[in-house]
């Protein structure tokens, strides 16, 4: 197949995703080698067309699949066979997906930095919190959205839209909302529940989410307290402690150890 | 003591401190109960004045001091007795010491990404390559500095400055900078000190970097590949990856889990 008859390929094959809201990556290089040669991959599909040699095309596919997963696309650097840390290529993989949602219950003094910390990763966030005088858009310059309603009534709204991409962070520390919060939010697909709060508080909600009828294999998707144990002193690094946890929890990854001291790649 | 008699022995501290060098933050209430009310902590000595009683003063001495270690400044919420998640005060911490660095060499697909996550941790952070055509400031709009040298000259000139809350990433990928620059961070008091690559490209570094005649226990303190191993994909993952590991490293945690899953305390 020529390159010309790859394109076409390509292009129909785009379009017909676009058509079914299948979401999928095009990594084009931009520079070097094989410049305007096309990669398009998706979740579960063989990639089309190619950049140039099967090594190439098999770490472009698995980058591209990373942002597609998370829904971001970049420009990135390859040697010219994919090698990592060289330069040799640009290559530009456009993300055709609706970004991951990230919803943060609570506009406290933690909020600001998760948001920050979130849009980092890529994901639409949105913090809602009951009180209007502390949910303004102007204290969260960094939040794509800022909503004044209650949680379970918000996540009402959005139970079926949800995926398992998505997370959802409540750190309002107050059982008046967050025991609907989180039990709202377990009614949905979200692949990451969070909670902030000590143990203690913690126990206090379980109690009262088992008393509002949420089984005990449902509460077991709850993180809390939110985050990985590193250590974290201010929000800034509590808020990385949250997105390391994001990351860990949908790799499947519960015992964490620095990649020097593990086995396996460092690439999934 | 009256307010009057705290505060100028607050001052006073403060401006000894000041003229010093002696990093230190002061905590003030500026909205709620205790309104002005200060506290002035520093490593190492005794928390000066207070912000109301014992409790809410052990509490934001935790905090300030893990501001004062981050070298960042912020306006928290408590409860009026220092409890999390509430919003009765709010506490002003100004921490006046110079803010932690972090040296990035290499200015690769992954430096933008590393620089974005440390500015949210409050880093000051040097992008170094000695390639002039990839360093440069338009490309890295997010760093402080972008500069172009050669690792082990640009850090032969910083080697006393350097402290344990700075941190060094190699990101290069390439022996010809890679081993020079490790080499020199090795002779630095940096509390961190990453490099980015394949098990088998740092196989090859530890060879290179014996035969240039660094000890095992120096080659003991280079993560490599740096980042904890919690499946990132993409750059932005692997840069809270390795903020991830910044953070746990400095606090001795190598086995890390869920907060869920541990048992210490929350804050440390």
């Amino acid at each position: 197949m020529n390159e010309g008859t790859y394109s076409t390929l390509i292009f129909d094959t785009l379009a017909h995703s676009l058509r079914e809201r299948r979401p999928c990556a095009l990594a084009t290089i931009i520079t070097g080698k094989g410049v305007r040669s096309k990669l398009l991959v998706a979740a579960g599909a063989k990639a089309l067309g190619s950049l140039g040699n099967t090594e190439i095309d098999r770490i472009i596919e698995r980058d591209a699949l990373g942002e597609l997963a998370a829904g971001s696309s970049s420009v990135r650097h390859y040697g010219s066979n994919g090698e990592a840390g060289e330069q040799d290529i640009q290559v530009f993989i456009e993300t055709f997906a609706p970004p991951p949602r990230m919803i943060i219950f609570g506009a406290v003094g933690f909020t600001a930095a998760l948001s920050r910390a979130a849009k980092l990763l890529g994901y639409r966030v949105t913090i809602c919190d009951a009180r209007a005088t502390f949910a303004t858009s102007a204290r969260f310059p960094e939040a794509d959205e800022v909503v004044n309603e209650w949680p379970d009534r918000f996540l009402l709204a959005l139970t079926d839209e949800l995926r398992p991409q998505d997370a959802i962070c409540v750190l309002t520390h107050d059982h008046k909302f967050d025991i609907p919060a989180i039990a709202a939010a377990l009614e949905t697909q979200v692949g990451y529940i969070g909670a902030m709060g000590s143990r203690r508080t913690h126990e206090e909600r379980v109690k009262l989410l088992r008393e509002a009828g949420v089984a005990d294999p449902a509460l077991a998707r709850v993180m809390a307290p939110i985050g990985l144990d590193i250590g974290s002193r201010t929000p800034e690094e509590t808020a990385i402690a949250i997105c390391a946890e994001i990351i860990a929890v949908r790799a499947g990854r519960n015992s964490i150890q620095s990649l020097r001291d593990s086995s396996g790649p460092i690439h999934i």
